[in-house]
Order: C-alpha cells, then structure tokens, then sequence
C-alpha cells in the first residue's frame, strides 16, 4: 500500500503549518487512487515530525512510502536532514520501502507556475 | 517596459541564494518577450534587498514592475514585510507601476507539480 509523506520545514505559526495539511489533504482527495494514504508532517519546529509522519503511514498498511519534501532550496535541510530522518525511519522499518522524493524546487514544473503566477497579478492567466 | 522581480527569503547558504538567480536567468530566457527584464532580490540575509533589485529593474527601464514572491506559505513575510517594501518603493517611485503577485504556494499549479515530483522517485512521470 502507497503512502505519501509531505514534508516542510515548519513554522512558529500555526496557520502555516495548517496550510501544509491542507495540501496534504487535497493531496489525498486528487491521488487516492496512487496514494492509499497522504501525511503532511514537519523536519522542525511543528509536529508531527517526519519519523511520526513516516509511522502513522506505517500504521494505516504503508508498505511503500515517498517522502515528498515541500522545500524550494537545495539547502542543508533537503540534503542532509531530511535524508537523515529518513534513513533512520529505515532502520526502524526495514520491511517497508521509504524514497525520498526531489525537493519540489527541483521540479521542472516551476518554470510554469512562475510564469502563471506572475501573469496572474497582470490579468493574463 | 516590463519587469519581473523574483523575490525569495534569502539564505545564509551562498548556494541557496544562487538557486534564485539561477532561476531568474531562466525565466529570463523563457519570458523575454512578456519580461524585458528579469531580476532575483531577497527579503532578509542576501543582497540585493527587494528595494534594490527593483531600482536596478528601473534603472533598466521597467515602467511595470511584477514582484513575485518565492515563498511556500502565506505567512508574515508574505502578508505583511514584503507589501510593505512595495509599498515603499513605490512611493519612491511613483511613475512605475508595481504589483505583488500571489506567492507561489497559492498557485493552482503547486498541486501538480507535488505529484509529478513525487511520482518521479517512483518512475511514475
């Protein structure tokens, strides 16, 4: 069973972080069919953390989990910390298959929506 | 004349910061006809700050300017300091047209991308 983990960075505001589980939950009403189950969860500040993401996915029947980390800069976090906390979820649940997914920054998708973004306040969307 | 300002948060990474020109350039290359003028600024940390980078879009000629924050959530950086910079330059410069575009989190096009980005780790695409 398939199961995506949303992960940002967390924030001291709660509304921000209540924006990740929004995502996270129209992630799951648009992938339902790939995705079994959809967690948003947080590297640091906010909770869930990624490992408690990682378990509640597990919990629900997650044998194949892709960690989808809602970053835009290939900074520490995304290279180091993120893999890290995965890494040792692994070793948690060697039966189940955890991927770290590219850092949405990455997507070739960007370019796009930038450009839609921008043309959006110009009235040419 | 038009111009694009590409406005991140701004890192103590060096590289992070890079990401945004890298982007800009780009974006540059993509728009050029939409966008005379493509510039990436930064809110806090990094230079150029938003002011400057939307004086060197004047310098260069823009008479329209679109700030467009790369930021994921609507938080006070995105409600409240980076309006307030506009806000300021536009005083400044009362003949240029300059607009803040929604962030890039708000955009439609965020739901695809997280698919396709976490369908590539499973060689979904």
């Amino acid at each position: 069973m398939k199961a995506l983990a949303l992960i940002a960075h967390g924030s001291r505001r709660q509304k921000s972080n209540e924006e990740v589980f929004v995502l996270a939950e129209k992630l799951k009403g648009i992938c339902a069919q790939q995705y079994h189950i959809v967690e948003g969860g947080f590297l640091e500040i906010a909770t869930p953390s990624i490992s408690d993401a990682i378990e509640t996915c597990i919990q629900q029947g997650a044998t194949d989990i892709t960690v989808l980390p809602y970053f835009l800069n290939s900074g520490t976090h995304v290279i180091k910390d993120i893999p890290n906390e995965v890494t040792q979820a692994q070793q948690l649940f060697p039966n189940v298959s955890i991927k770290v997914a590219p850092h949405i920054g990455a997507s070739d998708l960007m370019m796009p929506l930038l450009i839609t973004a921008a043309n959006s306040v110009n009235g040419q969307e």
